[in-house]
């Protein structure tokens, strides 16, 4: 298996790890779907233009695995007092036939790499139920962070 | 007391209640004296160009309080599928003087307002150990975010 870098042309499989990921964390299908459009949409440009880039593992040519990156904008913090940018890790899917292998922790490994290269030490993700333990593993520990979903139309 | 919009002209105000709000947390000194100037270089053309923006509670024409937001750029997701933004919330602070009064409730409240009024529905903050149970009462709910400090320079 060979491990190389997310290009242009990984738009529908991104898109569709994403879907996956999503409906097998529970979420609502009905959300998927009215999502799937809109998330192709804002995904294109940011491909064509690096802001979103990652990696994808392939298994003699065909993508199993794969882990999505973008640089945050975000206020200089006292855990990265100088740095105005935050890491965030998203998107990371292992089909199910490659799972337990050590996939997802590669990928976590190409993305530290990826963020060091690039200077940012500060890096979050959101975690699924199924994926917690992998990051606990690696290092990574819950945050602060609350959420609130306002009756609006979005 | 009244609240107002934020304006340029309160970039110090902001800058204290930034470290205060840090300080009380228990956040280390030395983190807080190495972010302050890397702190006011990111908000000052923020505040300018009105990315950076919020409510100030004044008491007889001085400031005592302040939510600082912004619109974060988000790839659609199940709980805002059609919407690429979230919105953030941060640097609430209420001087000393004047808590235990509802006043943090009043600023989330315009922050909820102005981020309606945006058409954002999805929003986020990181809570301090003091300010959680007033977030908690208000409807917000802790995310399954998770974080990664890499050893390098930031």
């Amino acid at each position: 298996m060979i491990t190389r870098k997310i290009a242009s042309s990984d738009i529908d499989l991104i898109c569709r790890h994403r879907e996956m990921m999503f409906s097998e964390a529970g979420r609502n299908p009905d959300d998927l779907l009215a999502m799937a459009g809109p998330f192709k949409d804002w995904l294109g440009p940011r491909l064509d233009n690096g802001t979103y880039f990652g990696f994808v593992i392939e298994d003699e040519g065909r993508a199993v695995a794969a882990v999505g990156l973008m640089e945050i904008d975000w206020p200089p913090h006292p855990l990265h007092p100088t740095e105005p940018r935050r890491g965030y890790v998203f998107n990371v899917y292992v089909e199910p036939g490659y799972r337990r292998r050590g996939i997802a922790q590669q990928l976590m490994q190409a993305a530290e790499q990826e963020f060091t290269a690039r200077g940012i030490g500060y890096l979050i993700l959101h975690a699924t139920t199924a994926g917690r333990p992998i990051y606990e593993r690696n290092g990574w520990v819950a945050t602060s962070e609350m959420a609130k979903v306002l009756s609006i139309k979005s």
